[in-house]
């Protein structure tokens, strides 16, 4: 199978934001274009809570990437011109070092063993990752959704690393109904017995847990509006349905089916736990600089950034607008030169993985001024 | 225990829509005030998914009802001068015949064996109920949220039944959101291995199952607005959490938790399955005249009510307010005098449980006109 994945091993050990470190740890990351000869032109893209490193496809690897649309030569991201960055988050289970990989101490993998995670410290190891690539500051750090708070997390811990930022229906801090949203669904998968405290295995596999996680997830990712459009009433055919009283009868049912079967199997439930938890803690005022109880506000303030574009979706129930509004005005309280896009996409938090038109100009444009 | 309760014997056997019939079933009811000597002043009042028939307080039982502030002598709905109604639906399980009820044909708990339920039947037995009262015609038939589907499935089978509709938060037809919501409740039941088709017992009782619905139920309920303003990012104290690494740390998760606690053991998962799934199959286009596939429309304008109050809330999710408007218009478009009341309340589909305030001067004014 191609892989176009490269390796970064993390200074060691790798010391975590709430305690514990890493020994041994690594990033998997994917690059599209070619620096400049003073690495003036890179742009880093810091991810949602389940994609990998590839985000387009490339020559070592041509499958699509899940931003297939967005970036590549001659692209909204056009990487004839940028040099293009993407990170697997620490933590994940797509190459970069996560709860399934083998603790060196141990021998074993880590599983609950791995420490607790932030997204700060996925911040800080992407940062290293930027440095050890001889990048000074970046032209520009993007975030979309988990990889937005990630991107201000980084912003935070290291004021003025990039001149531009792109912020993507993301959060400056966790909101209640997302935590309760998140809450639910690492319950789903710690209720399943299969996930047995971490220790399940292929045969003994939390695969009723994961589905509610991913179905829930599905269903806050996208809009009750798009869906109108999209499912109505339709039914099933007699022969897409199962025999059960209770079994799938609508178009909608199996559209969320299809999604978890795809996920399942296909990312690890231990993984999804730490991440999913790393964002119900995310605050950025814990980044205040005075002692304190801190506001989202003042950190936005003190990020440092020349220009920003922040871009959230009026159907987006998961990131509403309103903390889309929140970062754009902080950043701008801070004098950065921030453009504010409101789109009214029905596809919901999903939308700049499916709207690529409208955010694709958008952040073409950004980047061409 | 104090029991307001009494008891309607249904027509046996009792024919459902879908085939299938019940012999020997029966409603509970409560009752409030007194009706006039014509009988001309009932109004009946349809509930959601869950709640019993013990709306409010009365001499029979003290014990305060799930719309206590809303019902009663000098309140919005002034007993002194209607005779009220509630009914607990069939399938029900807080005294109407319902899953969990014993099968007369058996001997043992209809279980899945209870015939498909839909909110048709639900409102065929309320109908019945309604003329062995002795009333000809409701003053005003008042349904919310599931109750207001069935309130629909009443007019349309039962044309000009009723000389006044309140309507809130509900809807038309099920929308693909509220169906995938739904079948996800049933899912988390149906996986939990304790549901074992339907055949649980108080020691084999499917809790994760029905803890999960429960909360995904209150999160579509309420709306992220009231909850930032209520939650915000507030810690549980030490002593109120455990040591699982993955356990509740913010209150937003102990709020859910309780109100699971208080849901699990008080309804019976089975009837909340069947209950769950009548929603989803609710379509009022069903009911068109013409063969062929109808228009909600089209079923709206032949319900013959003279007078209606339309009641939505713009932070509703799960029962969107485009939803409520379908229903103002479609009445309107049928002669019927319709007020259309769009309210802005925080707490989204819940909110006619808790901004009585508001709810209850637009109930009030319109049964005072």
């Amino acid at each position: 199978m191609s892989d176009a994945r490269q390796w970064f091993a993390l200074p060691s050990p790798f010391r975590m934001k709430r305690g514990g470190e890493l020994v041994g740890a690594r990033l998997a990351y994917e690059t599209w274009g070619a620096p400049s000869a003073t690495r003036d032109n890179a742009l880093l893209v810091l991810t949602g809570l389940s994609p990998s490193a590839h985000a387009a496809s490339n020559a070592q690897d041509p499958s699509p990437g899940w931003w297939e649309e967005m970036i590549g030569p001659g692209k909204y991201i056009d990487t004839n011109r940028w040099f293009v960055i993407c990170v697997n988050t620490l933590g994940s289970c797509k190459g970069s070092t996560g709860p399934a990989d083998v603790n060196p101490a141990t021998g074993e993998a880590y599983r609950l063993d791995f420490p607790e995670l932030t997204l700060e410290d996925a911040a800080n190891a992407a940062f290293e990752l930027v440095r050890s690539l001889g990048i000074a500051r970046l032209d520009c750090l993007l975030g979309n959704s988990m990889g937005g708070m990630t991107a201000l997390a980084y912003l935070a811990q290291h004021p003025g690393s990039a001149r531009r930022h792109i912020s993507i229906s993301t959060a400056p801090q966790a909101q209640p109904f997302a935590i309760a949203i998140r809450s639910l669904q690492r319950e789903a998968i710690r209720l399943d017995p299969n996930w047995n405290q971490g220790r399940y295995d292929d045969e003994h596999y939390p695969e009723a847990g994961m589905s509610i996680a991913r179905k829930l997830g599905v269903i806050t990712y996208r809009s009750a509006m798009e869906w109108v459009g999209r499912f109505a009433r339709i039914r099933l055919q007699a022969d897409q349905r199962d025999d059960d009283p209770f079994g799938f009868e609508f178009q909608v049912e199996s559209y969320l089916a299809g999604h978890a079967r795809r996920f399942v199997r296909g990312f690890d439930p231990n993984s999804y736990l730490y991440l999913s938890r790393a964002s119900d803690w995310f605050d950025l005022a814990e980044h205040a600089a005075a002692p304190g109880p801190g506001s989202v506000e003042s950190v936005l303030k003190r990020l440092d950034v020349e220009r920003a574009l922040v871009i959230g979706v009026e159907t987006d129930i998961l990131f509403p607008l309103s903390q889309q509004e929140q970062i754009a005005d902080g950043l701008r309280a801070g004098g950065t030169e921030v453009e504010f896009v409101a789109l009214d996409s029905p596809q919901g938090h999903d939308a700049f993985l499916v709207d690529i038109a409208r955010f694709g100009a958008a952040i073409a444009g950004f980047l061409d001024r």
